[in-house]
């Protein structure tokens, strides 16, 4: 039951949302929650991982291949449709376990006939450029029923069209659409073809445009079920030719095999998935439900194949914010797959190895050294983000922002993110293939980007945008500095564990960042570097220079002067930019990433200071405040704020605009921001110098949450329960880890099974106000 | 002929401009060049040079007191007057010679009588709390006329009400109104008595709120005049019952004297200041009345007897801009006073030295040592700039604007114009008076304000707004840095002069500002501080870091995206500021400022480059693009820019409003601007190492341009022609000068007459484009 995403009823409302929450995908296709006779309006689409596009002076965005689930029925000639026809029910579902999604529903034909139409599909987890779609019909009086089913061509952009040149191509019972993107030339070929279960009466081709579908004609049995199962293959490549016999060979080689063999491979490899993450909760249905659902989409968005993707901020679900790779995936998605699927997580940290040239250009521009990763990554790691990034609503004029320009704790985002992976894995080989340049890169970037301040004997970073983008362009952001601090940390630490064990590779690398000065400089950047520290007085860490200093509003207040409820909140004239209102966790969000260097009391003065003035404008946010709660003991606090991350893609409740902009779509950061608050925060699993600390901190109701993990290799699997923590060590591990909880520490041995209790004083008493 | 602003019929629509154009004043006083049965809706005002309010959370502005000379007419009942009656004719005229005013009108009564009414006025000269009108009324008709004259309490205010506890006051012929300030408890007292010629039939006071006026009826016999005489006194201090005692005083000691007397000796005060400043230009009237109106408007503003005052922005004709002092005295006024008046440049440089203490609490206020002086300076020196200085015409919110923070030049140019004065005078004592000590904390402050780039070894300056308002918050502002380095090689010659001459002196200052090490880090500094310079190829300076690398786009496609007519194009979001275009000269005024230290090439490439990219949406703008141009041998440009600038207060022809903010007023500093583009610029008149250089550059038809001035405390005087130099310098000199013209260089010999040939080759080949 947990498992099943559904509703009944069919509401237009809700079609864009629908489409994000009933998503398909297999880290390598995004297919959205649309049905199947859908089209571009109802924003159906297709969307291909790491294939970008780019038109005049449009937006570079991801291309969206056309629809070869497309597919539409006729009672004699009255189209039927959810849109246009009446009927007597509908229902849809997303089974998570099996990652396949089912419509049902009963036409009222004009004829007095009632209609059946039942489909299943699914993105194979196996064959990632397959596309499957079973689909079954019943009438309910004898008559001639139509399917017409093929491939639309017509696929939704937001700054396209970016396919060109299509062509229609019918051979050997096999249909296909080929084209090329506008800017790079590179093929695009989708082909299908249809095993009818009953042979229609009669079967013809309709090309219209970059379209081409196949009329069958049935003459229909009242209770006879008629089937069909549509085979899809989406082929990339820089050959047109090439990618269409690729193309049309999968598609035949896929019909060879039946829909329900299919289905049992993909489900095998799901099955698989689930048993590496799958996280479960006893006492809360809500919970299980919503994290689970948060695990699902970040499953259905992984590239489990390819060291060369990353996963968008809105995953595969479309264009939206240019299919571009933010932040998001090293600070919210990252240790979800590093826990659970650790090959993952390599691909996503090689990921920013392989687009260190693009960040070494994006430095240069700017007329730093080093690398200045991306604000808005696409295949080469060159921004995509523009300098105008937001429609002032009053004016319409674009808006100047900075997040291309002065999000300079990108580089640390990324370099944490590698770090990460090593300490988690022990694997040295992402150091070996890129990743410790890289390291060294992001490193000599912020001595690059500093200026020293004689009075103070210290270096500052100046101009910048910390995660609160609604203040952009302020000195000595708490957070990014921080950050940058950690990483020259990293990469002093990189150096040393590289001329230790690997001189060769060191003397190389020394060798290529030929500046050595810089190299010699930051050790003492890294001593030297500012850092604002709570106040003495108050434990408030000052979000950046200046911030206490501007207007304390509080929300309710800055609300009541929108003007426009699109208006854009910061910016270089929003409301908050001139208060003390933040878009999201900043200084927060510090205080989860190095909790271990900050007290209690100062955690807690923080959380309490800028909870209030915090606006949440980002799905980035909640998952951060949930997280904080639980580490000062506040799980009623963390609760609310796990929940609303939780649901985000399930309520679809998030900011649809800003300014005119839309920003629709999934929300992977948050779901893997679920997946912290339940696993680092509730669970509070973590490894902590070398050993594994667990620190619960467990909602209300809740009777335990366990989870499998692995780590440096080693299989562990944890349950916490309101009095205890049990580990279990997978008998094929090779050795064993520390497990620590409060103050016992006990070696985890393979095959072993270790209880700690731990006392309820370690709960916090909650927070005032 | 050429010292008569004058204009016949009236015109409502221009009631506010011919305030400004028409204005009396006195340094201690500005009376707005309204007519005298005007009131506050016509902004008539008689602005108090100093003397600053501030109510509630209102802009904090100076104090306008009540209207001693207001004055009504009546035939019979009904009463007279430009806005409400018939007139037959209306003349208005301004004597710059001697200041007065004059006004002459004839209505045309309901019951058939013409009555002709004249007025003359002036604010004394000589008695600096005294204002003087003399009235003549005629009728054409036999019969009953009143004149209702005394003191309107009902005073405009732009940020008031200022004045309070108003109290009316009669005793011994005299009226008065007393009343004290909101904010200081300043009192502020106006008292008045008349002097009829032909005493009234009736006389009576007549009371209302905080005004008081004197009725007087008189049977009027057509052809015969009558006339009276009003004698007003303006005396502020901290004690209201003092203060009333005195104006009650001064104006019956005034009162002694006849309208002619008082006439008499302003005149003579006049006279002086004409001979001392006066500059005459043969072969073209336009351009020598425009001076000559500029050099009036200077005159009736500058602190002859204070040290404590400066010149306000709009000088004395309102509250507009808050009534505060900006760097446009010491950048474009204090020049012509240097050459002319050098105790009124003396008041002006001692007014930053008694503000000091405001400029190190702003400093401080910001985290910074040294003195920051206000942008918008009034009494104490504290800023009374706001943070939000615009209002948005879109969203009617306050706009953040950073003049306040950012404009950082204010304390180079504060410590230039100290500097500027010692140089031309030789006078040592303003440096032993406070000038010194505020030159170095001027330094200390751009010491602390900088960073170090060790990567590139050199000091910047970070995060300022140059001249060019509608960028700000830029990098390395080429003007800022450059006149930063400018400060502290002044601070260190100011050190070597004090240690030198007055080694006691000299210790008790280091003593003072005992951070020794600044004074040592700021040879460090003016070493190594960035100042951006020519690029090698194009010749251009780029007026900030990343400044070229905005649109360029020109004006008037600029102009084409606009609005809203009132639209700020600087600010957070305006039109400019992410454009090429400039608000006014920014790298050029640095050209003028430091001309000795750059090319004539790199000159010409910049004035060449800025000046199509130059909005001129500041008055200050147009006469630095002419002192370049004819620096640069342009002089038709630079004529077109002197006349612009030259004009600005007699056509009332610049921009009123920014945002929704009433910017209307004088312009003084266009004012002195039109006195640089003649002296330094068309005759080419300046100091430059202890010699007097002459590097003509004279328009098309002039004649000659002659001019009295002070150097190091001899007096010369200088005429320029076509093709001589003829410089004579006073019998009564001590000493002798250094002249030079082109390479030729003689000494100017008390009582001798020097003559000087220069070439025309000397005159530039005009510009391209």
């Amino acid at each position: 039951m947990s498992w099943i995403v559904e509703e009944t009823g069919f509401d237009p409302g809700r079609i864009a949302t629908n489409g994000n929450k009933y998503m398909l995908g297999n880290g390598a296709i995004g297919y959205r929650g649309t049905l199947e006779e859908f089209e571009r309006e109802q924003l159906t689409a297709c969307t291909l991982a790491g294939l970008y596009d780019k038109v005049g002076d449009l937006w570079r965005e991801p291309v969206n291949a056309p629809n070869g689930l497309s597919t539409r029925y006729y009672s004699g000639d009255e189209p039927l449709g959810l849109l246009s026809s009446a009927y007597e029910s509908h229902g849809q579902s997303l089974n998570m376990r099996n990652a396949t999604f089912c419509r049902e529903t009963v036409f009222a034909s004009l004829g007095g006939s009632r209609v059946e139409v039942r489909s299943q599909r699914f993105v194979s987890m196996k064959r990632l450029d397959l596309l499957l779609m079973k689909m079954e019909l019943r009438v309910s009086e004898d008559g001639e029923f139509t399917v017409l089913t093929g491939i639309d061509g017509e696929v939704w952009d937001i700054n396209g069209p970016h396919l060109e040149d299509s062509e229609t191509v019918s051979a050997g019972g096999i249909v296909a659409v080929s084209a090329v993107t506008h800017e790079l030339r590179r093929a695009v070929v989708v082909a299908e073809t249809v095993r009818w279960e009953k042979a229609p009466q009669s079967e013809q081709l309709e090309r219209k445009g970059s379209s081409i579908y196949r009329r069958a004609t049935f003459l229909g049995k009242a209770g006879e079920t008629y089937s069909f199962t549509k085979y899809v293959s989406v082929v990339t490549g820089d050959d047109r030719q090439t990618a269409l016999a690729q193309a049309v060979s999968r598609t035949l080689g896929a019909a060879e095999s039946t829909y329900e063999d299919h289905l049992c491979e993909h489900e095998a490899e799901w099955e698989n998935k689930w048993e590496e993450s799958d996280v479960t909760i006893e006492g809360d249905e809500a919970a299980q439900f919503a994290l689970r659902y948060s695990l699902y989409q970040l499953h259905i968005i992984a590239p489990t194949h390819s060291e060369k993707l990353s996963i968008p901020a809105r995953g595969l679900s479309g264009q939206v914010y240019k299919g571009a790779v933010f932040w998001d995936t090293e600070m919210f998605m990252l240790p979800f797959f590093l826990y659970s699927q650790p090959d993952v997580a390599r691909n996503l940290v090689m990921y920013r190895v392989h687009t260190l040239e693009g960040a070494r250009r994006k430095a240069q521009e700017y007329g730093y050294r080093g690398a200045f990763y991306a604000w808005e990554s696409q295949e080469t790691g060159d921004d995509a983000c523009t300098l105008f990034n937001v429609t002032d609503v009053f004016t319409n004029r674009p808006m100047r922002t900075y997040f291309r320009d002065k999000q300079i704790h990108i580089s640390a985002d990324a370099a944490y993110g590698i770090w990460q992976y090593y300490e988690y894995t022990g694997d040295e080989s992402v150091l070996l293939d890129g990743g410790a340049e890289a390291i060294l890169e992001c490193a000599r970037f912020f001595y690059s980007y500093s200026y020293y301040k004689k009075e103070k004997m210290r270096y500052e970073l100046l101009d910048v945008t910390g995660p609160d983008e609604y203040h952009e362009r302020v000195g000595n952001n708490a957070f990014t500095n921080a950050m940058a601090k950690r990483t020259i940390g990293i990469a002093l630490a990189t150096l040393e564990l590289l001329e230790a064990k690997y001189p060769e590779a060191y003397r190389e690398l020394v060798d290529k960042l030929n500046d050595i000065d810089d190299l010699a400089a930051l050790s003492h950047m890294h001593d030297e570097l500012y850092v604002p520290s709570p106040d003495p007085r108050t434990g408030i860490i000052e979000q950046f220079d200046g911030y206490l200093k501007l207007e304390d509003v509080d929300l309710p207040t800055l609300k009541s002067r929108v003007l426009d409820k699109n208006e854009y909140l910061g910016g270089s004239s929003g409301l908050a930019t001139t208060t003390q209102i933040l878009k999201q966790a900043d200084v927060v969000l510090m205080l989860h990433l190095l909790k271990d260097d900050y007290s209690l009391e100062a955690k807690r003065a923080n959380w309490e200071y800028y909870e209030p003035r915090t606006e949440h404008g980002s799905s980035l946010s909640s998952c951060i405040y949930a997280l904080v709660a639980s580490d000062i003991g506040a799980p009623d606090w963390a609760y609310r704020y796990f929940m609303k991350t939780a649901t985000i893609d399930l309520t679809g409740e998030s900011k649809q605009y800003v300014g005119t902009l839309y920003i629709g779509g999934t929300h992977p950061a948050a779901n893997g921001g679920a997946w912290m608050a339940a696993v680092l925060g509730f669970a509070g699993v973590r490894l902590h110098r070398g050993a594994l600390v667990v620190k619960p901190a467990l909602p209300q109701g809740w009777s335990s949450i366990s989870l499998p993990m692995r780590v440096k290799d080693q299989r562990l699997f944890v349950t916490v329960t309101p009095t205890e923590v049990i580990v279990r060590a997978a008998a094929a591990n090779r050795s064993s880890l520390p497990i620590r909880v409060g103050e016992e520490e006990r070696e985890a041995e393979p095959g072993s099974e270790l209880t700690f209790r731990y006392g309820s004083s370690e709960r916090g008493d909650g927070l005032a106000g």
